[in-house]
């Protein structure tokens, strides 16, 4: 069980994007949600917009970060209605935004707009406001994916994030990697992420995304991941 | 076969929201999506909004409606947000918008946040534009079914539609028939109606449906629903 040349499993924790977007959540259910993440110091909590105000008051003082999703999980509203999101959740204090880009520019090649929407998504989550760009890699074939993320990177893109897990497919190690050697080639100076995200329920798949190249997993399953280790609860 | 009194087989092109709401469709895809809506007759063609310019001017003279879905399909982005999306759809040309209330309201029984969000989006199509309320009755209990129902008609909604059709259900007669009951009951002059989305693929089904109080069914499966009858095509 060591992972890592330290001798020590490693503390996933800080990896842990902790989500709950089922259509049917409710305030409790956030507010469980950011007492987990605060109690496991998980680097933030994964929301839909309607609950990023509760979320950011619930996790008050914690230091752990409130990401509120655009344009979820389809990603066909306009580029104008995902700009107008991205300012009110902002607004009501996301500190990071998880948007999702239009699969139809990507499926026509029209990878200039897809460009052009991330930079507008940017600019308006603010300098200080990371913008994830849900790439939907399940519906993308081994052409489009490349072009698809360096239209992301193109436009200010954060991080590449891998998948919504709404759609057909989740997050694959091998896109991971693909994502991880684009952001190092095309990323520049703004050393953009890769976060992973779609169908992870344990501490080995994790590993493995972050193996890969992810430094932020998605998944609604952190505190099993992150559950203490048999070697640690000695 | 003679399903009405009038000896002939009931013609459900008129039924039928000709639908096609997935994330990786494209603008062929749409282009066939209208083509098709235009040769049987249909109500309308149910898009995302990214493709509501594209469907009118496909439709174009045609007669039939462009509808438009907004906050789909979690209905979890805020009032504000659906009501931007309603008037900038409405903009782009959509004649009808099918809006996907907030169920983490319904779920906590805030039927006022409910009938207030309604009248928003309402009010932002404009009295020419009939909204349709989705309540994606798979996720309500058999308490809430009429508390929600109600608030979306106090809230001027002009259909009460059963689904989203991404949920864990679609379309069931007996929600059908208690929504046609509410809009007789709470609806008032302005006849409110119920379409009926989710999961329907065959004839039988949406005979079923409007059998039991729907004017409209939502379904991909038009096509099929709507072709030829044996004793008609001799």
């Amino acid at each position: 069980m060591n992972e890592f040349p330290s001798g020590r499993p490693l503390d996933l924790a800080p990896f842990i994007d902790h989500t709950l977007l089922k259509a049917a959540a409710v305030e409790t259910d956030i507010r469980r949600l950011c007492d987990e993440a605060r109690a496991f110091g998980f680097a933030a909590v994964c929301v839909n917009p309607l609950f990023v105000r509760a979320a950011k008051r619930f996790l008050g003082g914690s230091g752990v970060k409130t990401a509120s999703v655009v344009g979820f999980p389809l990603g066909a509203s306009t580029a104008e209605v995902k700009v107008f999101e991205t300012r009110r959740a902002v607004g009501d204090g996301a500190d990071e935004i998880d948007a999702v880009i239009s699969l139809a520019a990507a499926k026509e090649h029209r990878y200039g707009d897809i460009a052009a929407e991330t930079a507008a998504v940017v600019e308006a989550a603010g300098k200080d406001v990371p913008v994830k760009v849900i790439l939907e890699m399940c519906e993308l074939s081994e052409e489009e994916k490349p072009a698809v993320c360096r239209a992301a990177l193109e436009g200010g893109a954060a991080f590449l994030k891998t998948s919504t897990g709404f759609g057909r497919g989740g997050a694959r190690a091998e896109d991971v990697r693909l994502m991880a050697a684009l952001c190092r080639e095309y990323g520049g100076e703004r050393l953009p992420q890769v976060k992973a995200a779609g169908g992870i329920r344990t501490r080995e798949e994790a590993l493995r995304m972050i193996a890969a190249g992810a430094s932020r997993i998605g998944t609604s399953a952190g505190t099993v991941i992150c559950a203490p280790q048999p070697e640690t609860r000695s």
